[in-house]
């Protein structure tokens, strides 16, 4: 980009407007990618089968027989004189007598050009390759991407894969994998073949399926967002679930694409994910792994959250978020219940309840007479519900106390913790009770519009009673984590999408009409002398050229106009500070002067600062020294921003000295963000109750700070020249917002 | 206690000393009890034996001998007139014609004091009640426990439980319980059955086993204490675990007993625990389940800490910590080494590391090197070292990069992550293959000095090679969280012997001769008064009698007499505070006076002062105004002391300030402790690095800080008398330890 267009690259009033009004992804217009050639396709063609029983070729053509796929298989071999699997091959795809919509291919690098050109010809919709050698393992791999891009993109065909191992669709019941998958209401999308198998392994345990699921390898066309976006919309699909080691961007309006499509699809379904290379370490095991640039991980972090996603650190937890899901209705609110047969476990549950944002409250004594009246007075009642011991004498009070704190209006969901499932080796009546109960509670469960969850020891045994209430009613797990986790997820859902739509309903903040202008004379000026550092009165400008207020101040050239520059701020305390492009850190240079209190003391202050800065940097260049009003004082914060290479533009939020130096306290957002987004990002840094005013300190105004954080997210968003800003000092004080210090750095033009 | 001897219940010079000088616990002396006839029995009797197959007296005769118990077994029952299990019974224990070294009685309560008057009489050496029905149930059931231990103690004979599932041991082959247990070399210590039946499911699927195992239950005489300390010397037991809901305490010498004993075995034997009412509401919770006075939760915390208890949170996790002990030898170091055939896996692991204390180092050059002379140039080495697909070409690639990564100097452990055990699935070869490859991984892990853990994704269908390792080799887990928790605490164990020997190695603080008589003086004239709080002049004094060094002080009882002190303390700056028993909250009342700066301000200061206690409180006793000079100021701290209803006295350290308001950030210990653990708690807080010193400020003196935390923990040990000091603001500087205020409260005599 060359110098001249520099400024607004895009005017964005929020991040779902790039969506509407850009086609900036790497692979053209970000509208939706039609994914119904994947996941119902009315003929699949099959490259490289084979009936040698010990390839890929014979293992997933019986995949896609076996699983009965609802549309016309055609199985492709170059080879093959016989049928396989009782089919006739035929000889390559342009001899198949019908339109095909997905060609599954797994035939080695050196064949697919020739093929997907046969592919491109044929008019084939959609191809998924599963073979691997491609970009994985080099340059020569990712130069034979590029030519398959190339001509996919000709023909107007998508590309799954490749380094991938295929995918499955409930609806048109195409298992194109080797995997055993079974139908249900998970979509899962991976990066990871190794994680699908990981996944299904403890999927297949826990009776549950899916309907969609791919893995998307090397992703050199269909993405991460492609496939949300479909399963977004996607009646079978109940949860969206992704496994991701980082996402592919070309630029970075590839990872804007993707935190929209995600935030669109949370809106209306729940979406989990687990995102490796959480820690440094693991960061940088993930470059060497992926080959990827990686992003800031805290950047990554707070997108995914700005998109509503439930972010989890394992397969098992995934599982667990996508079991709930699959088997429950979400909670109103986060205030539960909990029944149980064993003191200890009723205990753990409640210790785990926090940590997953419930709040195992304390009944009210209306519930708790009712439970009284039900149970013996050595059961406590207050929440924990424990049966201690009354089931072995009746049963049924498991049933009747779900009922009582079902019907409680206080109570948002139900945990039954402990030994369920396990009466039935008492005795054959135990057994059969046990079953009786447990279809009473799953009525009971259908009927409330609370979610009830269980966990019991018993879970692994997989006993009559337990297998009729995952399969007919809610999940079991076999961990009080797993249980209170899937109810932090199930809680948290409504939390999430009225997160997302206050975000999108809020205003986004008013801009003045002139603020381009403005800033393209600053930004030009500085591009004219090659300069990247804005000096601190240019960054004001640019600052007040988006609307924020900032203190008077002057540049002097002179002691004297330093002194006349005192007397017009009307003779209260001045600072003093350097300004020059050559001198960054103006304190380590000796160029900042506090507590300027008379005329005769800027005189001094003026010679002093040039003094240092010539001792400092004999050769810096020096614009004069800013005068300016010494400001009262506040809560220190710093708000700030930077670029990152998967999301772009990018705020941060901090409470300044020790919080940000020592407990490195800070919270970011993908730019643009509105109030609501911003509030959140200062309530969760864990020094806010700092901003209610403590220790006899004031208070801040938390929506004046929103307001700027707002503000300096829209203005890095318009401007695409700006590589970082950093507002430090901030006081925050009762009444609004102060800057102290401002610096901004553009981006080098080379990089433009 | 009369006042009369309120000062100096016990003198220690560390918590070890406390069993071997007193014998103060709620049971008598705190020597070793001898669990020998519980866990090696020559002879034992089940008190309530059956041949109703319905029944518990059947199930635990059939589980006595289908174990194969090493000694004499008899059965006892009133009513049984044929043969149990082949086996003649006895009508009454004292028809036995043997000794008897073991009663298992499972008969209802109201039977019971006769039969263990006979067990007394018989001259049993210990009994088991698993019945239930004591004192869980209520007020009659605790007096009936009362009276069972009165009749044990008389004979000296030992109970475990009642309420119990009963016990396992390895070396005598007895499983007194109904559950299906296996040996192995894990000891086992339980609050609760049925979290027992949880844990063993588990430990079943993975093939472990126990040493021993007891559910101690009501734990009327037998407590966590002694069977830790037993297992701690036991032969076969290589790992001490336990579930604990809290602790019963008659007293907290019953507390600190058990914080020794598990400290002296943690010194031998890695030690685990679970404790239950970790938060807010499971604290609450607990107190309803289990009855018990809830101490402190942060000060349980910090006990377990301080006796090197590795605490974990769930079933699950404890047994990876039990596995891993049982199946690996510690490791020397926190570095390790990742090896993976799943780029995946490998980042996940390389995640998980840094939060269970591991450090995935990048590799030396030389490492790499020989890794890249076997591995292909795709591969990476740093660490993770992937395998990316070379192991379909060549199995014996992961034992050829195990001996590199083993041999490497810088490696301290060797996880292994990914996908092993599942390679046998492609070919007959590839099954033997993976099976030879096992057995010399197997090889390689014994003759190393190193651990090694496997996680696979494979682990749950438990394929011959995962088999053979997990039998002759080391632990495979099924999920990567677990093997990092796993080396986790094989890496932490010598970190946590290595700070219980400094501990114990460490002088404690050197206190002043005279210190009893100058403190007895100041708490008679309070007990005198009838009073719990020392006016700060007193605590003052009572501070220097323990050898802190305190500013100079001065009271004055009226105006002149604060000027004149102002002069003797050389001019320069005073505080000025009220000194009145009936106002606690000075600064509330307008008591205090900071920056006084000359005689005439002392006078006017003095008077208003009075004025505004006057104001406060005008039936307040005044004993007249404090003239200190000011502190020149520091880093803010709190060291304080508290009394916890499980473990006694305690002392805290935090930073002052929002650090303390806003964030909490506080660490504890039992009293007394010497410097290292006092390092160790100022290290621990979150904001700990500006002790050291950030933005330009000046650092503090931490060994100063830390003898003053000792130096306060041994005095509140010394005096039983203290309920709380509060050392609130101290100024920690670059050259000592300045205590600005100081609150000591005495707990009321009725208490004493």
């Amino acid at each position: 980009m060359s110098n001249a267009t520099f400024v607004v690259s895009y005017a964005l009033t929020s991040l779902s407007a790039l969506s509407k009004r850009n086609c900036k992804t790497s692979r053209g217009c970000a509208s939706m990618a039609d994914l119904t050639p994947l996941f119902k396709p009315k003929s699949v063609a099959l490259v490289g089968a084979s009936s040698d029983t010990k390839k890929y070729g014979y293992w997933t053509a019986k995949s896609l027989i076996d699983n009965k796929f609802t549309g016309d298989l055609y199985l492709i071999s170059k080879t093959a004189a016989a049928d396989i699997l009782g089919r006739k091959p035929y000889t390559s795809i342009s001899d198949v007598p019908a339109s095909i919509d997905l060609a599954i291919i797994g035939i080695a690098p050196k064949y697919i050009l020739p093929v997907l050109q046969e592919c491109a010809d044929k008019g084939v919709k959609a191809v998924i390759v599963v073979s691997t050698g491609f970009g994985e393992t080099g340059p020569e791999g990712k130069a034979l991407e590029k030519e398959m891009l190339a001509i996919a993109s000709k023909a107007g065909m998508r590309i799954m894969g490749p380094n991938c191992m295929g995918m499955f669709s409930a609806p048109a019941s195409l298992n194109a994998s080797i995997i055993d998958l079974d139908k249900g209401h998970m979509g899962l999308v991976l990066q990871s073949g190794n994680f699908g198998i990981d996944i299904n392994f403890n999927a297949k345990k826990r009776g549950l399926g899916y309907s969609g699921w791919a893995t998307i390898g090397n992703q050199i066309d269909l993405r991460f967002a492609d496939f949300v976006e479909y399963l977004g919309q996607d009646e079978a699909t109940r949860v969206v679930m992704m496994y991701m080691e980082g996402l592919r961007v070309s630029s970075v309006n590839d990872g804007r694409d993707f935190l929209e499509k995600a935030r669109r699809t949370a809106l209306n379904k729940p979406v989990a994910a687990i995102k490796i290379g959480r820690s440094a370490a693991g960061a940088r095991a993930a470059v060497s792994h992926t080959g990827s640039l990686a992003g800031s991980e805290k950047v990554f972090d707070a997108a995914l959250s700005q998109a509503g996603v439930i972010r989890v650190d394992s397969p098992n937890e995934l599982l667990d978020v996508g079991e709930a899901f699959s088997r429950c209705k979400p909670a109103k609110g986060n205030r539960i219940a909990i029944l149980t047969d064993g003191g200890g476990h009723g205990v753990m549950a409640t210790d785990t309840a926090e940590r997953f944002g419930l709040n195992a409250l304390v009944l009210s004594d209306e519930t708790q007479k009712k439970l009284r009246a039900i149970l013996k007075p050595h059961c406590p009642v207050k929440n924990p519900v424990d049966l201690a011991g009354t089931p072995e004498a009746d049963m049924w009070v498991f049933d009747r106390c779900a009922e009582v704190l079902l019907a409680d209006p206080d109570v948002d969901g139900l945990v039954i913790v402990g030994l369920y499932g396990g009466y039935c080796d008492l005795s054959e009546e135990f057994r059969q009770l046990e079953m009786d109960v447990a279809k009473s509670l799953v009525e009971r469960a259908a009927k409330s519009d609370k979610p009830v969850v269980m966990h019991s020891i018993y879970q692994p045994q997989c006993p009559d009673s337990l297998q009729y209430i995952m399969e007919h009613g809610f999940p079991v797990y076999g961990a009080i984590d797993a249980a209170m986790r899937a109810m932090g997820a199930l809680v948290g859902y409504g939390a999430r999408q009225e997160r997302i739509r206050k975000e999108l309903a809020a205003k986004p903040p008013q801009l003045p009409a002139d603020r381009h202008a403005r800033v393209r004379a600053i930004f030009d000026m500085a591009r004219a002398q090659t300069r990247v550092n804005l000096v601190e009165t240019e960054a004001r400008e640019v600052l007040r050229a988006y609307g924020f207020t900032m203190p008077e101040y002057g540049l002097a050239k002179h002691a004297d106009e330093a002194a006349k520059l005192f007397s017009k701020f009307g003779g209260s305390k001045v600072v003093m500070k350097i300004v020059s492009p050559d001198i960054l850190h103006k304190t380590d240079a000796g160029g900042v002067c506090l507590n300027v209190a008379s005329e005769e003391q800027a005189r001094q202050a003026y010679d002093k600062l040039l003094g240092n800065a010539r001792r400092y940097d004999a050769l810096a260049e020096i614009y004069g020294v800013m005068v300016t009003p010494m400001l009262p004082g506040g809560i220190e914060c710093i708000i700030g921003s930077s670029f990152d290479t998967t999301f772009g533009q990018t705020v941060m939020f901090g409470l300044g000295g020790i919080f940000v130096e020592v407990l490195k306290d800070v919270s970011f957002r993908v730019a643009p963000i509105n109030v609501p987004e911003a509030e959140g990002m200062i309530r969760e840094i864990k020094g806010s109750p700092l901003l209610e005013g403590v220790r006899g300190q004031k208070g801040a105004n938390v929506a004046a700070l929103a307001e700027a954080v707002s503000k300096l997210s829209h203005m890095v968003t318009e401007l695409a020249d700006v590589a970082e800003v950093d507002l430090n000092p901030v006081f925050a004080t009762e009444d609004g917002v102060d800057i102290v210090d401002a610096r901004i750095v553009l981006r080098p033009s080379n990089e433009m």
